[in-house]
């Protein structure tokens, strides 16, 4: 296990107790009820999926910021306006993670009415696992694409940080595993490089700035005061600003320079979702069969000794490991979480 | 004048001369009327934008592979399928700009009357420069999205490239000017690198591959016979994966893998074209405000010398430089329009 923050997790447990403990810290924070069982069960998903940083190992954060008061448990997303396949939503502050699942829910609801739905999420919280969301739309058979901003934390070149690394999910249904997408704007997430740091290893190519905004390959130089580079540098920092802009244009919610500077005080974030209905233009296995194709010509170049893997590929094989052998927790996370249920 | 393909243009002339020009070749071409109007207007608009390497600078190309077949000037788009606000469109191996423009175009009335509208289309060619489509949808004041593929020209880390550099654009109206992003996913643009190369200068930062699979900064090296290099390596190299995937599956074209690799028989390339009324959902004035003040933190920060610059903002600025000096074209490319028309 390695990355995403999984180092130092040092019980392997089963799904089915992890959620439940989860789930009684859900109820002990005043999320009830359906409501709960889901939250328990995006974060439960989540570690199981190997995205530990944003599984249950974020529980303890989660509950911190429902004390201090920037998650409101019993605030339910609001609709705002609609004009036809699209809709603004108001998040109300509630649990991010529900949150943003309502808002795919309800575009998965306007594509099937309408072939296309649209939700712009505006005053909502930190929705964890972006690829939650992704698996949701394709398991149902739909196409997706989703993304959040964030505070600004990430820079084009080593200048002081203007923009977020805004999580940009796609996703695609595939009976034989979904292609998902889920990638943030930044070249490494932060639990990843803390990771190499505690290893003591250099960064596999230079993944951020230091604190005088030099780049580098130090991962401690960044995650200690400095900051991450976007993906291709000004690339990524001009996707990660049109990103923001369409999603709080949309929501009317926050843009990412509303967002502080804080990531405790992080609230209030802006998302948008967008769901298709494949099946409202085509033949579906034609349609499966086309991104089976893809995916075989992805597997197909695996010559060279790297393997190539298709968006979500690991995501299946992880799931697989972490039910066979347990999911991996960390003990001192394992123990604030029982105290919590 | 630099990047995009610029290099070696000798010729400043005027905008409606350059028109006059490309005008009079297309309809040699046999593409006449307004669809003649159009292909030479978006061509000529490239150049004006600064995106020399698809403008007028390309059109000799162009013309070439309508001789060589593989472009169909009589060929207009045909749907194939509809299901409320998506649609599947046939390109038939029309002129891909004029395919793009119309497949954009229909998004906007889809989403004029459902609010958000999204067009497959497949079995076209190269819609040249990308962002034309974001600045139609940006001008006639809605939010787009479209992207195409491209055969297989880029990897994650020097393996034999199995995906395209798959251009993306997004595009947010905005009245003292829209953002446009129109990137592709490699780091940078073969004409860039062919400047860079000219002008015996290294890349600011590793561009691509050699043809021994070597991660290099030398131009030279990447264009003769080696390829580019995804924008953050495997993170690129997955978002062309889903957008490949994306636009094949609901278009039922052809994906990357299937469109050869010779650059110079390229054709029956896959797009995807998504547009949002944001009157739908709220008020225009405030939604503006809101893109404004996006737009000003991203300038606001421009404190290191380096300057920080929204998408969009440059094509503003070379445009009325390039109306103002005249459209910069290479002597060559302007006795061969001349030729042609």
């Amino acid at each position: 296990m390695s990355g995403n923050g999984g180092e130092g997790a040092d019980l392997r447990l089963p799904f089915t107790e992890v959620y439940g403990v989860v789930r009684a810290a859900t109820e002990r924070l005043g999320i009830t009820g359906v409501r709960g069982d889901r939250c328990a069960r995006l974060f439960t998903e989540a570690t199981r999926d190997g995205v530990y940083s944003h599984g249950v190992e974020r529980f303890p954060t989660f509950a911190r910021n429902v004390a201090d008061g920037l998650v409101d448990v019993t605030a339910e997303p609001r609709r705002v306006s609609a004009g036809g396949a699209v809709e603004r939503w108001d998040g109300r502050r509630g649990p991010g993670n529900l949150n943003a699942w309502s808002a795919m829910d309800r575009a998965l609801e306007l594509a099937r009415e309408h072939g296309v739905g649209a939700v712009a999420l505006g005053n909502t919280n930190h929705w964890m696992r972006g690829g939650s969301y992704g698996w949701q739309a394709a398991e149902a058979g739909f196409l997706a694409m989703c993304w959040s901003n964030t505070l600004p934390n990430t820079s084009a070149a080593g200048e002081p940080p203007v923009v977020g690394n805004n999580p940009f999910v796609l996703a695609l249904p595939r009976t034989a595993g979904p292609v998902v997408l889920d990638m943030a704007l930044s070249q490494f997430a932060v639990g990843v490089m803390a990771g190499y740091a505690a290893r003591g290893e250099r960064l596999p190519l230079p993944g951020g700035f230091t604190a005088a905004g030099e780049l580098t390959d130090d991962p401690a130089a960044i995650v200690d005061g400095g900051h991450g580079a976007a993906i291709g540098r000004w690339k990524g920092f001009a996707l990660a600003v049109a990103l923001d802009a369409w999603a709080a244009m949309l929501s009317g919610g926050r843009a990412t320079h509303e967002l502080g500077r804080d990531p405790a005080r992080e609230t209030g974030q802006t998302q948008f979702f967008l769901a298709v209905d494949p099946s409202a233009v085509g033949d579906r296995a034609e349609q499966e069969q086309m991104v089976d194709t893809v995916v075989a010509a992805v597997k197909a170049a695996d010559t060279a000794g790297e393997e190539l893997r298709y968006p979500g590929e690991g995501t299946v094989r992880t799931r697989r490991e972490n039910l066979e052998h347990g999911l991996p927790v960390r003990r001192e996370t394992w123990e604030a979480l029982r105290a919590l249920g």
